[in-house]
């Protein structure tokens, strides 16, 4: 790990309150498709350039706050993942040069609502709702990971149901990092998603979602782990579940 | 217009330097297919659900910025649109309490990068180009605009090449507010562009794109007009015109 600032005030990890690992970043970009057998799972074409969709700030959550499911919905899903945290502006980033951006990595729950999703044909609205995404539980900078040999797995209660290699990714980090910076600037605490591995509950035969007392734990070598409890979003007052 | 602050400092609008007209929101939605003219020239069904996708703050100018061409695209387009802008936080607004969520409403140009649009099946990566998206000159209340009646309208040099009427949205601003909240809070700032109507370049015989020289004005009855010169993209030292 990078060393601490000597005058670095430590808190332990017990007594602290965590927030999401980037609690405000500008942008958040998603990558889909970007693992092999998750591309052979929905049916589709293997995508030449990568397939982009956003989140925003208010959709992150802590590693250790509950995903919420909203009652909209009756298909929430899972999809664990690597993410990247931005630690230096840029526009038009080289590959070569990807890694001066990077401040680190950390894990993503990437929590989809399916029906939501599938209501058209761009997936904002089933990728995007608020308290959905835990983000976590810290950064862990570059040379703490060996991308060649770290395995992402994802655990509904006892059962591992998504496990893969980062190195299996499609876009590797540096052309993700190139290709968003080609249209858009990145910043410092923007976020890019670099996409789930095979084995999400939609594909199964039945499809399996998420249900209240679930507990999902994504897990990455070297980088870290979120262990969410599953819980019914609670509707404060004043806030109806459904649009008139 | 709402009444200005007796103490509020007035400024010659001559004098003024002018920013996007929400400078720096924390979301921007777009709303594809909207208009049935151009959903039909677009050849897909009508939607029964807003097709939604964002943009970002970076990607907003003024109303006296010229659009910029990026040298990776030959196919820079315009879209025309009324945008609102919220005023007030919401979420699972109800259709019916729309309005107490909204401040106002601007012109604004949702320029397109139809090739990069085209990439992969969502659309992020050609609506999200900084610097493309013209967002003015100003706000003005919802009491100043009949929706019932007002009109819009794309010019390109001296060719009307989008009219319609606001009317004619497919999801009125009602639904829209009610929709986009119903998964993500709404927040002061926060920006809905409502869809363009038919008349896109990309659907022309043969397919028209913005060059260099060109003068594109959208103008909505009672909102305001956004005039903008069409420039070929500078770009910086260090700032490579292609990725590696």
């Amino acid at each position: 790990m990078a060393a601490a600032r000597e005058d670095a005030r430590r808190v332990p990890l017990d007594e602290a309150t965590l927030l999401p690992a980037s609690p405000h970043p500008s942008k958040i970009f998603c990558v889909g498709l970007n693992y092999r057998e998750h591309v052979e799972e929905t049916k589709r074409d293997l995508p030449s350039y990568p397939v982009l969709f956003p989140k925003f700030a208010s959709n992150l959550i802590s590693a250790d706050s509950p995903i919420q499911l909203p009652p909209e919905s009756e298909q929430v899903d899972w999809e664990g993942e690597l993410a990247v945290i931005i630690g230096r502006t840029g526009r038009r980033i080289a590959q070569k040069d990807a890694f001066e951006h990077i401040l680190g990595f950390a894990v993503a729950n990437d929590v989809t609502v399916r029906d939501y999703q599938y209501k058209t044909h761009q997936w904002l609205q089933g990728k995007a709702w608020d308290g959905s995404t835990p983000l976590g539980p810290w950064i862990v900078t570059p040379d703490e990971v060996d991308l060649d040999t770290a395995g992402i797995r994802t655990i509904l209660n006892d059962e591992v149901v998504q496990e893969s290699q980062l190195s299996r990714l499609i876009f590797d980090i540096p052309r993700l990092v190139s290709e968003v910076s080609q249209f858009t600037v990145l910043e410092p605490g923007d976020v890019i998603l670099t996409g789930t591995p095979g084995g999400v509950g939609y594909r199964r035969d039945p499809k399996v979602f998420l249900t209240d007392g679930d507990v999902v734990r994504v897990q990455i070598d070297g980088v870290g782990e979120i262990i969410s409890e599953v819980v019914n979003e609670t509707i404060v007052a004043g806030s109806p579940t459904r649009v008139a």
